[in-house]
């Protein structure tokens, strides 16, 4: 950490690890990540790339986003604009409303960055890794819905929160890997949430 | 039509368009992809380097298989060996049975193609395209699976099998795109197919 930093003084000054982060600088890297995929896909992304775009230091981009996937996840988080998730007091409109709120996002450009995230991740060890812990957090905030209803005493209790979490996520991203984010999230919730047997 | 096809005599004279194949033919070149994919990566997968390899006609090629993705997914799924979904008796135990056999061909080195193919889909719209139809084709097994039940007179008549089988497919390529092959079929399988409420 005696290396000092080019580009970047504030945090490179301090010698700390991702603790403490310029803003400005932040905004900057993020700013410049953004602007090389939608200029060049994501396959245009390098550290080198963003560093001399952000005119940071190359140490400072690595030390906040220590892979490039873990950047790429970042920039996309950063331009979701997905609001919280609505409680709309029934366990199914809740999986509805959340499918329709990332059909929506996902059918933005900003959003559609996604699906080529997951495809990356395939065949990028470092990527999917961030996938990965991203995707973790997501499920989190899924289960909070879910939780919702659980606290309400209407959840069932021989299925567990995380897999219905991870049913969600999966029918969601099926729909975003094969175009069919026009899909009924109202149809789709039915068929998670809902018993299939008589 | 009247142009001769290189390499390929059979169908070649007979100036067919896909209507018969010269089995030896067809084989020689699902086994030359089969071995440019396992030698270089899906990418390595030109329709040049399969006639080359397999000494066909380009033209042949194009003429069985109109698009590089088509051919991919050819060599997938003929490499794919999956018996018939067993009938358990009940739809749970259908639905495990189904996620147990997809995650255990996609363990395998043969298997593990398919995640490449989802993945550069997003880029390319020819494979999407049959990424699409395969995977309609394989909806219609799902369905088949879910209409023994049906027939039976146990499956609920507010959800279409259409979406069940959705469902289905939704888990098992979300295990698959995450790494996620060891997840337990049987709990996977109750988060489908039990209702979530009380």
């Amino acid at each position: 950490m005696a290396k000092s930093d080019e580009g970047d003084a504030c945090a490179g000054k301090r010698g700390s690890i991702g603790a403490r982060r310029n803003p400005a600088t932040e905004a900057a890297i993020l700013d410049a990540a953004a602007e090389i995929v939608e200029d060049g896909g994501i396959g245009a992304l390098t550290m080198e790339a963003v560093a001399r775009r952000a005119r940071a230091g190359k140490a400072t981009v690595y030390r906040w986003w220590p892979t490039r996937g873990a950047l790429l996840l970042a920039v996309y988080e950063r331009q979701k604009q997905i609001g919280a998730f609505p409680d709309t007091g029934t366990l199914e409109g809740d999986v509805a409303a959340v499918l329709r709120l990332l059909f929506a996002h996902w059918g933005r450009p900003e959003g559609a960055v996604f699906r080529h995230i997951i495809a990356a991740a395939q065949s990028d060890p470092d990527l999917a890794e961030a996938l990965e812990a991203y995707r973790q957090e997501r499920l989190e905030s899924l289960m909070q819905v879910i939780g919702r209803t659980a606290a309400r005493g209407e959840l069932a209790e021989d299925v567990s929160a995380a897999d219905m979490a991870s049913a969600v996520m999966a029918m969601a991203w099926l729909h975003l890997l094969t175009g069919h984010l026009d899909a009924d999230p109202v149809a789709l919730a039915r068929v998670l949430v809902r018993g299939w047997g008589q």
